[in-house]
């Protein structure tokens, strides 16, 4: 009836797999990087990441790590 | 014996698929745009979005998107 | 062995379907409408929506809206 | 071996549906009511419900209501 | 290959059926009572129970109640 | 394809079985103890138990049990 | 279609198995070791651990553990 082609929300992790993307996570993070994999939990894998972190003494730094895996329930969106 | 047809929620999601809905999220975001996709976890994939954000400094600040996923867990209602 | 017939808690929100409710939700909403939908998740799709929000600068408002999905896991109580 | 009869959780609430309970819930409230319907999940029906709400403005409230449904993972216990 | 017998967590709640417990909540109280029921998600029921509780004014108040259901996922522990 | 021998997480817990362990649960609680008994769900039951508890008062108080269930979604981690 | 080889997300850390990780958990620390073990839930165990943590006291403390379980529902990511 819907003249676009139906498409479940986890196919829209698929376009963008190997492609760059930010994952919001629900304690606060931003973390740019790769999709390089996913599954049904929405646990994530990220590549060549890069987000700002708290260190102990409360600073924001900046991370970059080779890869990531992101558990699925931490997750609030990908952009 | 109703006299209206009965509909269960996710058909009602399905009645406004690529139609315009602001989806409230547990962290307090509205996001406009328009609804591509949902599955039973109520997973959404959005376009065209808009939503007010804060930055890592607190000011808040527009963010325009091609296309967001929403983990089903996150959301609070879609309106 | 009660001599009044025995009903499932879904059954009491079949009772009301298409009536006037008031759900109350965890992030604090009381929101009025006719229940148009629900599953056994307790999912709902209210019409006639009528419920009081904040708006980002912490205003009380009064929000009215056709019709909305609430996520099952939000619902505290269907009055 | 034990000299009682064996009970499951489950069958406590049955021996007191249509009797007087007080649900308490995660969200602070203690509701006074007839058990009406339970199932699995522990969604409960109460009616003739007494309950002391806040409102917007945060005082309290006496609310009474001929019956209400409350989501099963919103009780703490059934007293 | 351990010497002593192998027994699963619920076989020790089992143990105590009809004894004398102290059960843990996640609302931070501590129940006494006799444990006559339990089931896999750790529902219980107690009976002959007292515990501390705040009433609406915010004081301790001690409750005594014949017997009371407590919902599997608001225990932390029985002791 | 991994020199050392393939362990599931659940092996390293049956490894500790009869053993003095230490429970970190997410009420804050460190709970030394023998691990009696554990499932899948990570229910956990210990046995000749201390842990440093508060009192109503906010007093912090020794605590010596002979056993106790903890509900397995309450562990944080097992050392 | 991808020129790389599609991978799940638990793949990546079978990749790490026995390698140096550092795990983010929900209740705020950075737990590094090795990885020994993990399983569908994220269930994980780590050897050769060391930690930051505070004492009953509140001062951060140096933890080395030669093993810990870590349940998977308290895991942010494995970086």
């Amino acid at each position: 009836m819907e003249e676009t082609k139906y498409m479940k929300p986890l196919d829209a992790l698929g376009d963008v797999l190997n492609k760059e993307v930010i994952v919001k996570t629900k304690n606060g993070l931003e973390i740019s990087g790769t999709l390089r994999a996913f599954d049904m939990h929405v646990n994530i894998v990220l590549g060549n990441v890069r987000f700002k972190d708290k260190d102990p003494e409360g600073n924001i730094v900046e991370k970059r790590l080779e890869q990531i895996f992101i558990r699925g329930d931490m997750i609030v969106m990908v952009m």
